[in-house]
């Protein structure tokens, strides 16, 4: 099952509730694209293909709930959605990447309000198909950097909950693997929503593939005594000079694999390449509701004092300069990043 | 109150239970030396100078058990419980020179065993004593390191809860504030047992010193957009070359202060640098149960699946390159580290 879909029987879009896992497996439903844009703030649905993936069937809803009948009026309400939906998050460049894409065919599109609307669920439909096979793509690049015996570092969760289906860098492993590569996979829990300890440890139990959890501080301990040898990780937001913006704590892992001369590889795909902006420090960072970091719970009472107070920052930079080869759809793209990450950009504007 | 102490109406050996806070402030009793020794090695006492000062206690515990009538049995009595005490935990080094301390005042002491056990008494309660004056000097010297307006980083809980009163790096952060500095202390949670979340804000609240709990993964992010200016860290054990092990997570943070050109001081009483090691590579790192990373809950749910594995690594090393500055209640010793640490171990040596 995908991650996110829409379910043509019933004209609803349908989200697995990411929340609840791995404790619980449960589908929500949309009908209202302010509902989607909500849930996408709440991390109902997280993963930036995911999102994006997501807003383009938010748009899609947005389409059936206008009772517009000219074509410039739904236009009019479209656009409006694309406010609410862009608004959810600000960090993944995906979300107003796959509305500025079906918005782009909107201008572009000529027949009736009718054809319109089926018109913008085939693009999302397409978005989200094209999802599964980039990353597959992705995958079959990034799985020739596994060896046998490795012990890979894994942040966040990338995989098929953070896409549509397969994931960045965890398609990556999970292709390896299904090569029959043999190798460990250290999971980062990744405080402070546990996207690691949750819904990656759920994933690789579910692909038999052999792991352990880490707290996300214990990493440059296994980097500098030699017992991990390639840390993957994905991006929410990659800027033109190979800077990339992914969740908190991949600074710090970039920076203790580079310390001990480990190779770190984000898996991107182009879709979250921001061409548009020269370096990571023009990537804005989502700060987010400090409860996330306070109500955590220990042996069944809260850790925090109830008085605390707390930071809760979603994102963190990692200058190119700690980054050995980002992996895109297009291929593995080595320094300098600047210059080549526009080749694969590139490539890939011709072939869309 | 002091974390361990000796209760002289009853005879027995008390400590604040560390496992129960902030929640539920409980005091553990001791009369067996045995459990001392469980309770170090389950956390009930933590922190380097507090165990050294426990240990201390224990063997004085370990004379009042012994029925021997001999000296030289009431002495070997000592010797197997110093052995009990000393395997409770392998990281901390306070625990066997604290130990180890006593015992060398034994081998000289001259008199009945009913004195002996009087002097071992005395001997736990001096060191319980110095540790509360030498964090107290060592707080004078590191306050000088913060200004006003600065926004520190502290790592784990190094306070009063950590040694016998008063604190190392957060001993520092408490005499600064008394001076009248004002400040901002960002506090890492400290995976996986949380110490930071539970312990330090929980001390910086009786203090009344501002603070906002991070995720340990949060403070490349502060470090690297200026919003942070010093970080101050305790330590386990240091080399005779400067490497500092201490909690998880330190190496990471100080790669973190390094790469962003940010002062990093561990704050480290003499009683911690272990000169008999040559580099840190030596230390003793140890493993913990996998459950302290796994029994994590969050909404009420366990967070990882059920079938998770995990990893529990509890130090590591942080390399003295990445070392700005050593306080130590002899003063504040800078690079190189082999030759100034020797100089200020040997001050000490001399007035002890």
């Amino acid at each position: 099952m995908r991650t996110v879909f829409w379910d043509y029987e019933t004209d609803e879009f349908k989200m697995i509730d990411q929340r609840r896992l791995p404790g619980v497996f449960e589908l929500s439903t949309y009908q209202d694209h302010k509902l989607v844009a909500q849930a996408i703030t709440d991390m109902v649905v997280r993963g930036a293909p995911a999102i994006g993936a997501a807003a383009g069937f938010g748009l899609a809803l947005a389409a059936n709930e206008s009772s517009a009948v000219k074509f410039s009026e739904l236009r009019a309400d479209l656009e409006t959605a694309c406010v609410v939906l862009k608004a959810a998050r600000p960090t993944a460049v995906n979300l107003a990447w796959a509305l500025d894409r079906i918005m782009r065919e909107v201008a572009e599109f000529e027949g009736s309000p009718v054809e319109l609307r089926q018109s913008v669920l085939e693009s999302a439909q397409r978005i989200a198909d094209e999802d599964v096979e980039i990353n597959k793509r992705m995958a079959e690049h990034g799985a020739t950097l596994i060896e046998d015996g490795d012990t890979v570092i894994h942040h966040c969760n990338t995989g098929s909950l953070a896409t549509v289906d397969w994931g960045t860098a965890l398609g990556v492993i999970h292709t390896a693997w299904e090569q029959g590569k043999k190798f460990h996979v250290l999971v980062d829990e990744t405080r402070p929503r546990l996207q690691g300890a949750r819904l990656t440890a759920w994933e690789l139990d579910q692909y038999g593939i052999p792991y352990d959890i880490i707290s996300d501080n214990m990493a440059g301990y296994f980097l500098s005594t030699g017992a991990a040898q390639k840390c993957f990780v994905g991006s929410d937001r990659t800027a033109a000079n190979g800077d990339v913006a992914n969740k908190i704590g991949t600074y710090m892992l970039a920076l203790a694999a580079h310390d001990n001369g480990i190779p770190f590889y984000p898996v991107v795909p182009t879709s979250t390449i921001d061409m548009s902006l020269a370096d990571g420090s023009l990537i804005p960072i989502e700060e987010r509701d400090p409860a996330e970091v306070l109500e955590l719970q220990f042996q069944g009472e809260q850790v925090a004092p109830v008085e605390a107070t707390a930071r809760n920052i979603a994102f963190d930079v990692t200058p190119n300069r700690l980054v050995t080869a980002i992996v895109t759809e297009n291929g593995i793209v080595h320094p300098p990043f600047e210059e080549n990450l526009k080749k694969v950009v590139e490539s890939y504007s011709l072939k869309a």
